[in-house]
């Protein structure tokens, strides 16, 4: 029988959580559909991810054109250096193209933007990058996740589950979700709660965050002023 | 200046997110104090996880002989496999008996509760296994979390990230342990809101999990009558 593919895509400096979050989610939709839950990256080859620990993908980017679904986890320095990867955008470009469903987490989705694919759309990304996005010429919307169409967007990271359950219910039925949610226990308790964004020093906290990658960003983007304008005006 | 290590063992048939919730928690650690954070492994190789992506650890056990902190996520066939390593559990002991931190998620709480590391400590795993727990020495406890001296045990695959958090307000501090929940974005919102255990058949899902593992399970544990009488009695 032909299989739907859920195509993962890793790239260096990936946020592994990102990856991790909806794949573990989805991968039991093989027990339950004509579905095919892989990563794929540009070689099979280890990709060091942004914890240091690296990730070697199930297939290439050649042997999974036309996946069903492609799901676009995010990083930091990962998704600028991506965007100047022509190779790597060619692929985001045409398997993103025809994929029926087409999927993010984090600023995964600026990636989907940079690529053409989210122009006009409501669509979502890490708390710190939200204005990147509409500058990238999605519509910008703070939630935990965002549906438009076939487009399906996660905030930052964690957010990647509760995204993947939501596809999950989409593609397999309310049942199938709710039982995965079961067999990944995910019953949140955050120790301090929701975070409570009044106390978080956001334009301080994204400093922090950049600051140990600037040069390094510098670098990626010279002669891509575009980019720059875009990412960080 | 001598780093406190925290190592996240990798084997085969890992569940990654197990893993790489606490890992993507616990890494800023090294911004915030004397933390390196890293996952180990019996080889420098691609490990194969219970999600078909492979996953290559940073150091070897050999080279992280006496870490500061010993994370133990879980699985189903992975963990049952790991206690029947000899090299792997001789790792587990030695570097866990010196560990000032000795944490788990999921069923690596009964990788621990297998090297003697439990003897009755108050520690919690994976719903489905909690009967298993208590045959080997512990004193299962269902919670999200739990604390027992410097045991730190998690219940399954996503509470993880939960553990981690609390672990790194432990580790350094309240603000740094609510920064890391901001900057992962950790407010979580599961689309069908927390489990209703009620609706859950578990001892049937439990099946449905092991069954596509039964034979495997059955020639792994052949001549370890001891060991299967704790687990899947």
């Amino acid at each position: 029988m032909h299989k739907k593919v859920i195509a993962f895509v890793v790239y260096p400096e990936v946020t592994p959580l990102d990856l991790v979050g909806p794949l573990q989610v989805l991968k039991p939709l093989e027990n339950f559909g004509p579905f095919e839950v892989v990563t794929v990256g540009e070689r099979l080859e280890p990709i060091t991810t942004d914890l240091g620990m690296r990730i070697v993908p199930e297939r290439t980017f050649a042997e999974v054109p036309v996946p069903f679904a492609l799901v676009l986890p995010g990083g930091l320095l990962g998704p600028i250096q991506a965007m100047t990867n022509d190779a790597f955008m060619a692929y985001v470009r045409s398997a993103g193209a025809t994929a029926e469903v087409l999927a993010s987490v984090c600023t995964g989705s600026l990636i989907l933007a940079a690529a053409g694919l989210l122009e006009g759309r409501k669509a979502t990304t890490h708390w710190s990058f939200l204005d990147s996005l509409d500058r990238f010429g999605a519509r910008a919307t703070r939630e935990r996740w965002v549906e438009d169409g076939r487009v399906i967007t996660a905030a930052g990271v964690s957010a990647g589950i509760d995204m993947g359950l939501a596809l999950a219910a989409r593609l397999a039925g309310d049942t199938v979700a709710r039982n995965i949610q079961a067999i990944i226990e995910y019953d949140p308790k955050p120790p301090f709660g929701a975070v409570d964004w009044d106390q978080v020093e956001r334009s301080g906290l994204k400093r922090a965050l950049l600051t140990p990658y600037a040069s390094a960003i510098q670098k990626i983007l010279e002669g891509r002023p575009e980019l720059m304008a875009k990412l960080l005006p």
